[in-house]
């Protein structure tokens, strides 16, 4: 059962070779080696373009309203890691600035996600520190509430607990189980094998249709073509 | 009545020339030009900004989760088609990645409009291939059930036919029926004509009141200045 | 109470000089500097990144649809201005484009800030005329019904005076009443003053927990720690 | 090309007896029938529990914030009409009322569907007028530009031609092509037939998994059972 | 310049009789009495149909996550006040249950009106005391930072003012300024006086387009009829 | 790590007393003896008023417009269970209706809780079955893919595992682990028993800020009244 005003600092982290793996992949492939499982819901953006990260999961519960615990979670980071902070329950406000990610950066984490709003996204964007969010808000937040760190949470729809591989990059955030996340790079490797053959030969021109050797079922599923 | 499981492989397309033309006016002149009609919803953004494309419109209806029928669809992509893709009901799911992008480019497509998800957006924009979608995500698709190809759908509360011309850039999605392109261009470049003259007078410090003659019809409708 | 019709001509604008210095500020540290309040809703997004401006409000209320009272507003517009725009019922219509922008560009207008939409962005964007928004859509107005200029309006759940200082940037818009702004500037000069300091402490692996003297006041909250 | 201000005054209505059919059966079981074609999106919802009507559509579009049409077509509402409002963009405004509910009552309308809000809820339901809407709103509306009355037009989602049955009830609203009536009526009629002798099975605790033989095709498709 | 950490003890409230008038006319009355002004926006819902309040209004600013100051405002209510409680920042908690409904009621409150949840619904609907809020949630709140009683608000799109009159039921919320109530009344009931009349011709078929002279105007505008 | 294509007989439900009780107290008071944690997001309502329910959550995992392993969970339904709906992406197709509803009733459940859509809502209100979902959608299913039942799943934002105690009433739904239940019902016990008497306190006039004894506090925090 979830608890609050708890902070774990023992926590098992996936990994570094197979959370480095991972990032190569990327997070459409990752999730579709987890069998299409695991991803954050895509209101989660990244506050800019271009960045791919991955690592292991801080986790962090916040009140609405409330970031007290972030400064908590920042004695956790180890290098490496990424900071998941999620909500008690749905709030927009700015909990996270530049100066948090100096704090952050600092202690070596690689990146932040956080199912609520940011704020100094120009300062951010500037010192190259990658925040997936649900918004951008300058609404500041006070420090009242006891939340909890390295406790399992839900993030985005997502369950992640504390050291969780983490993938994060333009098409959103991907969680894969710290214990499963060999296994899942292996997957991800086998996926990605053959891709380069099939994007030479779709871009020959051959068809999905044929290379997937599609025709035959659409035919018996009843697909009629009209001229 | 809209059927399912259906692929037509001739349709009209709207004729070259007026698609071109089109394309140089811009969504915001097109849509004035056909009465204020014609535009799918704002929520509709590009992948990436700076893009304009036009092109022929070939139609596919596809249930939520499942992707097949953009298989089918790539069969049917001629040179300078732009693929309109409906949904049976609302789904955020990733539909189309670089691996059919690929393919859609091998095939002449000139972009996406998708009332749904996509993904890889990073290798999307490097290949510079343009999408207009609903959202991004990695979630993947099935392939299990028939839509249709080429019939006609309701894209993002638009209407759109096989053939229709479709003009999209930053500022949304125009259609514009296969039928009535050339007029539809004719009255876009009469609206355009004085646009850079109205320009000029603007930017020396003629007010929109004046130039458009405002001031009457607004003191007849009560307008009252206050000191 | 709201009128409609009227047009304000003479409006007691923020003082230069603070409005100036509330702009080097930025959103996050003036809403800071207010008490955590007078922002907007975070729905409302610039059209470009990276843009911060600050000025005097001119407001203007329009009705669904119908962005007459835009061009009644261009002539109240001063040197210094940002106009901002409220709707008397939710809209996603394109208010405003490169024309308009023209006009209120040629007045001295610094930007604008619209809970409804905006088009023509990639010119806009060319313009370097800034516009925060609920949306980009191609959509046009008419012309046909009195609403009003420089009259109190609501605009994305922040009450807004004509006068009142306004700044806008990445993370947002807040606004400075009029009569505050100075106070207001001290108040965020302060607020700046050791924020280089902290940046350094931080950047150089102090905690928030220790600099911000957290650790007794979260012990007496009775965080526990676990192993 | 859809088209502005135009009343069409003659339209070929869906057939009595299958629209009063197809009001029989109810939402679901015709959208089956149609093969899970022809819903309006489930934003739509009635303004009471319990109604559930069919009729022939009577179309008519509206613009923001303007309910002018609205007058236009209740003269063209017949005995055992529906009318079918849609927008040209998205609006909340309260389009329609007691007054309006009267004048169309008197028509021989069974009720209105709307892509917008509406007032006077209390009224409307204290007359059994069934109104399916976007919203409740008191936000009244103008009477200055022109829109439509029965042309074709896209309402939550679906395509609605002047003259197409139209079946709403708890679960939404269904669109049926005029012309295909009567098929689809028949359809219908046979999804129900057996529907009566399948609730008896499975009251008596037979499992759809046996009722539907789906144990096989499950097993096929991997389905393991872990105890 | 709104302030945090206050409450205004003598607030002005609008005149009992005029209140209890606009109450009798409604909320759509009131509204277009008022110009078409004055409205929270239409995601406010009451968490019963069919009742209808008028009341003088005591405002509270909350925090997301905090109801500190509804025990503070609850001090303040007199006999004949609704609360409308407005936030600094979204949230959806439940600030609001049957025990804070027991002690508003035994003060003389009519209702509330808040931007936010509220809980203990059946409770609160055996009771009878009608809420308007924007959802139901069962989310608790914590009692920690400082809001305000009794100051300008925005609440759900609409600025309040202390001892503003409030009328609510099933169509929304409209807020007639105090010092205007008794005005906006008369304009009310200038506006019902002849609404009988109208309903009545109606009734008897007699159309809008002729009750209210609109042939002439839509024939200049344009209208086209077709057969 | 969740996995697709498997079905858990054997799970440890939560003890019928605990869950029993629980279900007296309701959601608000269960949810506050958790610590306010466990709730489902707001937007889950159910599709008739009044309802309470308490039971023992059977699992299922569905993906986006197929409702095939409904028949799958309908087997391990036990006399007392809930069923608990997941989605791999986000859907409003109508998964639920009457004929699953007697299936579901005659295996003993007690209501379903489902992150999607649900159809035939009078059928099922007439029923007296409960069920709290996103929204209603007459949209149908394909039973094509496999999902899971009886895994651990998130749904509308709560973790949920097999056997855990929900409960669900017109404010929400929690979810109590199995394991905690009984624990939880005491604490949700102590909470309750001084309620009557603080509710007849605050009837008779007494105010929160005595009771609670909250004036100091307040005090110590700043607030200030103002004549």
């Amino acid at each position: 059962m979830t608890e609050l005003g708890v902070v774990r600092r023992k926590i098992k982290r996936a990994e570094r070779a197979a959370v480095d793996e991972l990032g190569r992949y990327g997070v459409a492939t990752v999730h579709e080696a987890m069998g299409r499982l695991g991803l954050m819901k895509p209101y989660m953006r990244p506050i800019y373009p271009g960045a791919r990260v991955s690592g292991t999961a801080v986790t962090v519960l916040l009140h609405p309203g409330d970031n007290w615990m972030m400064h908590v979670a920042a004695e956790q980071i180890q290098d490496g890691d990424i900071v998941v902070a999620a909500l008690t329950s749905e709030c927009t406000d700015g909990y996270f600035g530049d100066l948090l990610a100096t704090s952050f950066m600092a202690r070596g984490a690689k990146g932040l996600v956080i199912d609520a709003g940011v704020r100094d996204v120009k300062a951010l964007t500037e010192m190259g520190f990658p925040v997936w969010s649900k918004c951008v808000s300058a609404k500041g937040t006070v420090k009242a509430t006891l939340g909890s760190v390295n406790i399992p949470v839900v993030c985005a729809g997502a369950e992640v607990n504390p050291g969780d591989a983490i993938v994060a990059d333009d098409d959103g955030i991907v969680v894969a189980p710290a214990e499963a996340a060999s296994k899942i790079a292996k997957a991800a490797a086998a996926r990605e094998a053959n891709e380069g053959d099939k994007r030479a030969k779709l871009a020959a021109g051959v068809l999905g249709l044929d290379m997937y050797k599609m025709r035959e079922p659409l035919e018996k599923a009843g697909l009629k073509y009209i001229d």
